[in-house]
């Protein structure tokens, strides 16, 4: 057998100079993504290929040595999906960052896979066009990576969820040959849905090269309430209320008053004195304005009091919301989680979780995507004594199970990656999960594609 | 080898009273779906499962005896989807046709397979909520031929196909073991998106025995406009003048002049003196004034001729249009069509369509979900001689060819079935056909579910 450095020479000959890297500082960093660590590795080396044919030179590289690849967009997410193993090549797909075309009349656009959704967006704005599913990482995380974990967003209660936007991929399989699969129109039903079983497994399965995605019109319009409630508990009840009112708004984001007072400390702003949870609510399109007033008389009976937000003040609330987890990765004393519950739920959860993180001594502040009933609880506690971390991750399982037992899953949008994995079993049968690791097996069988992660 | 009496006698002692027959004339009834007839084949029995339970005793009665399922909703599938083969047993599912459970705060409903589309909507209805995919077959097809085949209708422009509205399913696989996958809230990403691979499939993966369904806002008011057009050509000009105006009407259907035609025959209407097409647009929700406002303007400049229908007459045009396929199977003198193009590309398709029609002495006329470039041209011929079967299995072939050099696909909404096989290959490459194929022996190792059908 080959030595380490030998296989290594063999790979970087075969690929442009400047992309790969075996440097420290650059193992450094691509080791981990945002998520928790629980088993820090370092890669062997990270390569950054810039076309198709360069990833399926990678893949074939590997598949002859049966070395480990983790593929990785920018890193920003936050299951740990992204992290190395000992042993694994990084195969970061940031340089192929390409708009290969935006076709404004068939609303479709195809992107490489490591093009900013930022600045996908940025480019069919002009065509009075947008790409939907809008991460708050949507600055710095890439089609390839919102795609393979089939990322959400803010917008997602109207429009979808990534894989809603998606119409086709280019996919590099474990044998280095490289499929198309979907279509370009907009419905399609030939074969198997390919497509969706790519989007959301995490590297697992293949290697998303291009993708072919569906446009939405930008609103003409869009109007931000923000409604602030006495407690959580009422904002709670006022997202069934505009519910019951048949408004679906484009955002619907639910804030406590210890997500805002942590805002407020980081960002200057002053939203805790103005009430102790905030719905943020926008409307879009024609009906921007009538819906508005629909949703201000929903609130009103729950004692939500609106503040009917500029365009200016709107963007920057948005903005602190987006920035309400913090920039910053996971820390060992900090864990910010993603379940999901049908949204009648969102009051019991919330109260479960005051209970359990008092009982735990963990502190807790809770933002929510609760147009789709997405909760990202973030638990905390102030230093990292063994004790500690203990109760941290005991509040962590119990707050997952309280999920799972209002009929909610583990991940709502960040995905398993490898720190979720531990709860995986709860939510899915061992049938399910059986089923899942012979198509991993059917699709990679020497295991190759980010192993120990997903499923 | 037991007998085939003996075998069959084997599964209807396992089975309620009632719940099987091998009459002569139910055989013939379930012998075929609406989808044109290329090699008649009668089952050896019709079985009529209640409950799960009893679908997982067929299915293990049939891994043991290695005997063909035929999974079967209504029957209205239109591309042999549920043709029998020689020596299959139908496993229909429309005896399971009880909603198991409306939740209007959470949205979501859960059903059993056979329940019809029309009678969900019905259900929903008083709670001010929607199960937005409506196929024109709705008031026959069951939400389980409807997850097979990942139906579209008339509004999935705005409100997405069966995929979009499907949260989780319950599944038999072949060995007679049952799974649950997805989630019930609208968010999850937790392992595969086996939801997503199930629906499509086509019965050759599973059986579908129920579904969990997200529901939509029954919009508060519509407003349906027809636009009569000079010709086809300008009509679909105004689809995209629509799109350009940036507004997302609920439906947007595109019949041509040969289509009104035939439907003022058999319907006693009017249409065809109207304009020689008809672009039928509605606007739905709170801004459906606005937006209909919006489209007269955008079509004004084509010369479009708008009727603003009130609400009875708007309902009979949908319903005429529901009935413009006719509702009889495919015959060997017409067949019925179902391919996509992006939409710019829809002017150029029914160029190419009615030239290859005059070339070819067969007769056409279209129907399109305009909205989202799916066209359903039907072919026909006036005698059954085989020059003319000739001329129309040309035009056929040359039709789907026509689609695919457009960037098209062969099938938009009806699924490959028995009768599209021999298109997929020039849509698909070898590869990806074969990886296809791989899945569903990984999941049927004896092909025991619906063989020879969309893979
Ligand atoms: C501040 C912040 C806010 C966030 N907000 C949201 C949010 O609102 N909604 C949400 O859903 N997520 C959110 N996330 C999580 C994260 O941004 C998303 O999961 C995002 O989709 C990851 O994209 P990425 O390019 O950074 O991928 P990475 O983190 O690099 O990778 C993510 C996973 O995808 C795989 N992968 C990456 N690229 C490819 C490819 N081309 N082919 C195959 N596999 C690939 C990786 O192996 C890994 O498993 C947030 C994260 C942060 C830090
Ligand atoms: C007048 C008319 C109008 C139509 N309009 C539309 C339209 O607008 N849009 C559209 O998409 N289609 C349309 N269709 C086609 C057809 O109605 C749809 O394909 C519908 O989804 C089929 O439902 P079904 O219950 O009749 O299924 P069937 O025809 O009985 O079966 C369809 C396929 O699904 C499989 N199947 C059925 N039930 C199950 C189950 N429980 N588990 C696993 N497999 C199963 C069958 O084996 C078969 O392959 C139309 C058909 C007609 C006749």
């Amino acid at each position: 057998m080959p030595d380490r450095d030998t296989v290594l020479a063999e790979l970087f000959s075969a690929l442009s100079v400047g992309s790969f890297s075996t440097a420290a500082d650059v193992l450094n960093q691509y080791a981990v993504d945002q998520g928790p660590v629980l088993d820090l590795q370092q890669p062997m080396a990270v390569v950054f290929p810039r076309s198709v044919a360069e990833v399926q030179t990678v893949v074939k590289w590997a598949a002859r040595h049966q070395v480990v690849l983790i593929p990785r967009g920018a890193g920003t997410g936050v299951s740990g999906g992204a992290h190395a193993t000992a042993g694994s090549v990084v195969l970061s797909l940031e340089r192929m960052n390409r708009i290969l075309e935006i076709h404004p009349e068939d609303e479709v656009a195809v992107v490489e896979p490591g093009v900013v959704n930022a600045d996908l967006n940025a480019a069919v704005e002009p065509f009075g066009l947008m790409y939907a599913p809008d991460p708050a990482s949507y600055r710095l995380s890439t089609i390839g990576g919102n795609v393979a974990t089939n990322a959400g967003g803010l917008r997602c209660a109207k429009y979808g969820v990534t894989r809603d936007s998606l119409l086709a991929l280019d996919v590099v399989l474990a044998d280095g040959s490289l499929i198309h699969t979907g279509h370009r129109t907009f419905k399609g039903v030939a074969g198997f849905d390919l497509t969706g079983l790519f989007t959301g497994s995490e590297g697992v399965l293949g290697i998303v090269v291009g993708a072919t995605v569906r446009l939405k019109y930008l609103p003409v319009q869009t109007r931000t309430l923000a409604v602030f409630f006495e407690d959580f508990r009422t904002a709670a009840a006022g997202v069934l209320a505009v519910g019951r009112a048949r408004v679906q708004p484009a955002i619907m984001e639910l804030l406590d008053g210890a997500s805002l007072a942590d805002i407020d400390a980081r960002m200057d702003s002053a939203l805790r004195s103005r009430g102790g949870a905030l719905l943020l609510i926008q409307t879009d399109g024609l009906a921007a304005d009538l819906e508005a007033a629909e949703v201000v008389r929903a609130v009103a009976g729950l004692g939500g009091r609106v503040f009917d937000e500029d365009p200016e003040e709107a963007a920057r609330l948005l903005e602190l919301r987006r920035h309400s987890r913090g920039m910053d990765a996971d820390l060992e004393t900090r864990v910010g989680e993603d379940v999901a519950v049908p949204r009648s739920r969102l009051v019991d959860y919330i109260a479960a979780t005051e209970e359990l993180a008092l009982r735990q001594q963990v502190n807790v502040r809770v933002v929510a995507h609760a147009g789709d009933g997405n909760l990202h609880p973030t638990f905390w506690i102030a230093e990292a004594d063994p004790n500690g971390i203990r109760r941290l991750n005991d509040a962590l399982d119990e707050s997952v199970e309280i999920a799972l037992s209002m009929g909610g899953t583990i991940t709502g949008e960040h995905g398993v990656g490898q720190f979720k994995l531990r709860w995986l079993g709860l939510e899915q049968s061992p049938e399910l999960i059986g089923l899942q690791r012979r198509i991993k097996e059917l699709f990679d069988p020497q295991g190759i594609f980010n192993p120990g992660k997903a499923v």
